[in-house]
């Protein structure tokens, strides 16, 4: 459990130290007081990266120092026993520290992890395909360390299968020429074939396993029912005159049904329902396979719920699973079991 | 002003008739009652589009008729003056009629129009630089038929600039040759330039209009203070090697600046009070321009605005001017001013 929050220099924060010790914590106030900021340190500090700033843009830029830096630094308490955390930014370098000692990355964000869940993730899951398979795959790597070598191959593959098409697709235009079985690309067709079936296979897995039953969450091949190797295939002659690789999981996506597809047809508040639901599923596997619930980071999500939906977010089994920070403008639009149970912290 | 709203096989409504007597009118109720489909219909009658599906998607699915459709019937009266415009739509065609009788697209649309502004909007804007032209585009584009031609010839020409990019960039790198000085290059970037310093100075000016005392909009061209012409002669080496064109009103992009930047260091809600405030400025150039305020549809966008927020969005004197509909869960969320001038509907 975290029990101490400490920002120096993070976005509006020259100084700020808060005590937790509640496993439900409601940051509350104004617009703009820095409720989502606090929730960024905790997801920075637990992961590794901002949930939407690309850059360092977090480090306050009005600092007199000659170099800016930010720091967080949190205090855990398990089992009565302390441990302190610290991430140290300039622009050029990060400093990780458990109990002052000097740590590696991997060590550092392998004892700690966050899940947050905000207005911007539903949006953007709801526009991007990208983000989608992106979704699943940080999930996956998470939970099975080969698969971030598996995606690197294929990236990898994939940029030299591309590379070799476009080769093709000049011969194909100055000379009218395709070569109906050209062993170069039959090779990184093969090669691309190896790590490609298994994300698929990977993606597809986690799909059905962070569904519930009322809410399906289907994975969407862009080669259909074709096996892959058939699809890549039949799609030569496209591949060589587009110059790039048209089937494969680059071009794959999900979608979310509860008896209907809910991005064509659900409302805002289905839409955000959902997707928390999806998050809430990944929070079990996560604890399964980790061994413990990440914090869960709930970013302004009451906001545009209805009574009956807030309450079917914020439910106790849910809630008192892991740490959990909310975020939210009024804490009386929070169902009042959870207010009884959570420490208040106001930030106006 | 709107006095009578009637839908028909409109996504979840087989029928709704809904009178209005009022400019300020509140749709409030839970989640998923169609609060924003109401104003899906709206936007589509009056501009032609609907502000979030591309497709035909909102045409009910579960109709008997073997060719679905729906109706959208909207009647306004304006000084005593009863007019109805009904807007019927299949899959493959659309009848528009004023008064009953068929009516030309140009006129239909320019008789009445809508502004809407919701949490999605907002979103976007801060994701995509290419919606973020297209917002611009668009008000200019309504101001300015002649826009229109400008922005289609400027499509026009950059594609075949590009295709004919592409061709040199091969020779490139077959043969390791760039004319310096090739006359159909010097041709086609004469022609580029002709449409894109007229784009951008449209759009520059615009951005000038739309931004108040403390809400800069700042338009940044992809060619930087550098003149067009001369970004072009630079970027030529880099255009042939890439194959496209790299400067131009196509990557230009524009900033929203009160004191910082907005999109960077902005709160999710002072995002919102931000592209709040351009619409509403645009609503006034449109008065100036078309003669008329078109109806503002505000979404769901109290959501995650705090009380002093809420009242600068639904401030009297900017909801005065025109009919204005709204969407929320609770009414009791607005201010109290506004819920008393209002006609509340509940769709509960």
């Amino acid at each position: 459990m975290v029990s101490k929050i400490k920002l120096t220099n993070f976005r509006k924060f020259k100084n700020l130290e808060l005590d937790i010790d509640k496993d439900i914590v409601v940051l509350h106030g104004d617009n703009a007081v820095g409720k989502s900021t606090i929730l960024e340190a905790i997801s920075l500090i637990t992961n590794g990266k901002s949930p939407w700033a690309n850059t360092d843009e977090y480090i306050s830029t009005d600092q007199e120092e000659e170099t800016p830096f930010c720091r967080i630094e949190i205090t855990t308490k398990e089992d009565g026993e302390e441990k302190t955390y610290s991430y140290y930014k300039t622009n050029s370098r990060r400093i990780l520290k458990i109990n002052d000692k000097n740590t590696p990355i991997k060590k550092f964000f392998e004892e700690t992890a966050s899940t947050i869940f905000n207005p911007e993730k539903i949006e953007i899951l709801m526009i991007s395909p990208s983000k989608r398979r992106e979704f699943l795959d940080e999930i996956i790597s998470t939970l099975d360390y080969e698969y971030v070598e598996i995606l690197k191959q294929f990236r990898k593959v994939l940029k030299q299968r591309n590379a070799y098409l476009k080769k093709l697709s000049k011969q194909f235009y100055d000379k009218g020429i395709i070569a109906r079985n050209d062993p170069q690309l039959n090779f990184w067709t093969n090669e691309f074939l190896k790590s490609a079936e298994k994300i698929q296979e990977m993606r597809e897995r986690l799909s059905k396993r962070i569904a519930t039953k009322k809410l399906k969450v289907e994975y969407i091949k862009s080669n259909g029912d074709i096996a892959l190797e058939d699809a890549l295939e039949n799609s030569k002659k496209r591949d060589i005159a587009t110059g790039y690789t048209n089937v494969g999981p680059h071009r794959d996506d999900w979608e979310l049904i509860n008896g209907m597809n809910i991005k064509k047809y659900g409302s805002r508040g289905e839409k955000r329902l959902s997707i928390g639901k999806l998050i809430f599923e990944v929070q079990k596997i996560m604890k399964k396979e980790l061994g413990y619930y990440p914090i869960l980071l709930l970013d302004d999500i009451a906001s545009e719920l209805d009574k009956k939906n807030t309450a079917e977010i914020f439910k106790p089994e849910i809630l008192n699973k892991q740490q959990t920070f909310i975020t939210i403008i009024d804490y009386k639009n929070l169902p009042k079991e959870v207010v009884k149970n959570a420490q208040l912290i106001d930030l106006n």
